[in-house]
């Protein structure tokens, strides 16, 4: 992985890295390379913050409090508005609710302000119905996470994740950034155009159409500002609002695996998620995409572990994960967005020599 | 839009068109260009049929003559033959029935002896079960719209269609053309040879697999020579046989907007109809496509609007559909079938303006 | 035919093929080519014997001992470990499972070991859940096969096979081989490198994914070993171990057909089973693929028949299939596997001229 490093690094003088590999509840990998980021640098995650939401959400699973197969509606009545009555919380978490946006977008001010989005959300008919298939809820799986907790614990999804995870853990990951994490949060650089390599279905938004509904894109600020955006640091939205750095996520994705000391959840619980819920082509990105339940796992577009493998990517670049197979636990970040926006391909290359190691060291 | 109709006639003399778009109950735009076509001609609309089929379809849904989730069984018991019975009129309607055709095909006169086709597919084994996902049924949807319709109400589709859509408001599309009309009719011309890129799949049908199926190409006369002919203009079969222009399409799908004041129905109707009921790859086309119910929704290889959009294009170049977001209906024919037949790419890019037109007029 | 097996000749010397062709009960073809295979040579059909497999399971479900939409769990009662309680025989045998193998992958000894694997799936979790999709079950939709028939008829598979197709149709075609039939195997050749266009999924796996579970291949010999192995030509493994030539195969299916003297079950069984119940996005070989129950179907890939046609092909090259619509069956093998491995390209060739003289010689 070294080597991977200084390669990328002679490629691309302006490179900023964090990777962080844990093996076994050992860390054995937790490196910044580049002039921008230190170890304990924190920086935007964006969508990776959806996984580390999924294993917030675990604990409820674990417990009872949250059942899959539940109508969503038996945790949150007015969601059943517009023929979603029936609507699973498996599929709400799947990424299969079709419950996108709203037609005329939302601001950052209204998606930060707790329950009003929600219950706009709750109100609308969903894209397509239960069973058309699955498409990428970028902003609002969020908003259903938020609200779900909120729903079954009467406290707010920041408050369960520092109470379950970020305190029992000790690790540096915020939803919501006090003052003294504030002061090591290194902005987001914004894509360069020419790196723009027209792949990436977020590479130009038109308006109007579900890509737009589902990134809000005509009234929230661009993509590389959200995550920097003061409301989004204070309130942190699951969604994509998680600050931390490599080391966190590795060490939340280490407390997954079934070997660890630290366990979060049990290993059925996990397993469960991670079993490939939704495949195929990606209703709102119109690319194959395919996560578990709230989880992403791993496909040919973003080929991170075994079939047991959960974890999530980041428009930022950012890429975390634990992999069972091979006890393994991954956790990087970049300070430039990818131009197109999403896993930078070069977290994938570090992955996959970390993949490759802990499979020699089995052997 | 006019610079655009500029474009397309300076780089093809032979072109002619109607376009009419209506924004808010208004007529913003209703020409003609090219030799061929006037504003009040008369074409040939093939696919464009179905949507209009869907707007006399959604009066039935409304009134709750016709209840989606029943099986269609409820409805014409004969369906249930060959393990049908629990199949849903909502798997009828949105492409996910797998009864596309006869083994042996079928001909124009059988096509429009009203019960004879539709009693013959009642006895046939779907193509795909229900669950494997959906495919274009280019001919027998407008079977099973004409089946029901004459189940439920006891009329014949073209009598209802002509109660509740065209005497309502007055257009001059039909689904049966008489004596009158007949003389406004202009002909399809047929694709050029050179114009095939080989993209579409209908460029060349092969024999004996399921897309000759679902077009009964071994049966039935050349793809441009059906709306012509005298039986399917006598007969109007929902599924290819309505014959009209750009200006009664428009007024048609106005009249499917929420702030309309000659509304066919209420706006939840549509809204429901417009959700994505099918989407991927089209199991006979073999391509990805994307249903509602009767109606197609756009997505990426036909973007005519927002998520809540709703229309139909024809193999001889039309297209036709309401945009509930931007207020906006649209009709489009052209006289010359494209090579590939299908949709003509100039009306996607008339629309698009149109679009961007209503878009900025809203602000 | 003749015309296009002089033309592979010509182009590829080291070219071994054997072709038969049963149209209407009559063999209108049985030929080898090439100096290595004879008519009556046996060779390994890797996984056209998932084909032969589901011939035998028909008149299990002809005689209701196998009912498709009850759950596995009926016949199987430990298969319910992990959440598959609920899971069908028909998603079973459809590819739509997700128990594609284990974590650690199995051995032959293991496969060949009759109860020990099937006991083992029975306790794992899917890698998808049902409704996600389907995957090619490469190895283990034959152990479902092999443990189904002995929790039915408490006798092996290859003795249903025996007692029901092979001594009834008196065919050369083998799941376990005799010493008799034993001489007159002739061994698969590897691929050869230089032919490797990198278009199939088998090209090259890549260790640790799902393909690579779905094949275990980090555990079983290379693939152009296995149906050579003298514990898979013992054993006969529904999945890929049957050992038989083209006229076998086609003399099967011939007994599959509606109007054969010899039918093996009713043309109803054999169509429902021919019903697409897979299709789209492969979960296991990340193309698009689309099988019935147990069988293939024909598609874009394999396009060998009419929408209700049915057989399967081989990694090694082979293809054998019956089509309804022209009373055809067809068998193929060749002796040096394909690179990529899968179907034969020149078998494809082959089933299109016979499916054409088929045609022709009805009109």
């Amino acid at each position: 992985m070294l080597e991977l490093l200084e390669e990328f690094t002679q490629a691309d003088p302006g490179y900023s890295a964090q990777v962080c590999v844990i093996h076994r509840d050992e860390v054995v990998l937790d490196i910044s390379v580049g002039p921008d980021l230190l170890e304990n640098s924190l920086i935007g995650v964006f969508s990776s913050s959806k996984g580390i939401a999924g294993v917030v959400i675990a604990s409820l699973i674990e417990s009872g409090a949250l059942v899959l197969d539940k109508p969503v509606t038996a945790y949150w009545p007015e969601f059943g508005a517009a023929e979603k009555d029936d609507m699973s919380v498996r599929s709400l978490l799947s990424h299969r609710a079709g419950v996108l946006g709203l037609e005329g977008g939302f601001t950052l001010e209204e998606l930060t302000n707790h329950t009003l989005l929600a219950a706009r959300l709750a109100g609308s008919r969903p894209v397509w119905r239960t069973g058309a298939g699955h498409g990428y809820h970028a902003v609002t799986i969020g908003v259903f996470i938020e609200e779900l907790v909120r729903r079954i614990t009467g406290t707010t999804f920041s408050d369960l994740y520092r109470s379950t995870v970020k305190e029992p853990l000790g690790v540096d990951f915020h939803f919501g950034v006090d003052a003294e994490a504030q002061a090591r949060v290194v902005s987001i650089l914004p894509p360069l155009p020419a790196g723009n390599d027209g792949r990436s279905p977020l590479a130009a938004i038109p308006a109007g159409g579900i890509l737009s509904l589902a990134f809000s894109i005509e009234s929230l600020p661009p993509l590389y500002e959200q995550a920097d955006h003061p409301l989004v640091q204070a309130f942190g939205p699951a969604a994509f609002g998680g600050v931390g750095n490599a080391r966190s996520m590795a060490t939340i994705y280490a407390a997954c695996l079934p070997k660890s000391r630290h366990r979060l959840a049990r290993p059925d619980t996990f397993a469960a998620m991670a079993q490939i819920h939704s495949n195929g082509p990606d209703l709102v990105l119109d690319v194959s995409t395919r996560f578990g339940l709230v989880f992403q796992v791993p496909d040919g577009r973003l080929p991170f572990g075994s079939p047991w493998a959960f974890g999530h990517d980041g428009a930022g670049g950012s890429l975390a994960f634990a992999d069972p197979k091979t006890d393994l636990a991954f956790g990087y970040t970049t300070r430039r967005m990818p131009a197109p926006p999403g896993c930078d391909p070069r977290a994938l290359r570090l992955a996959h020599a970390a993949q490759m190691w802990a499979r020699s060291r089995d052997h």
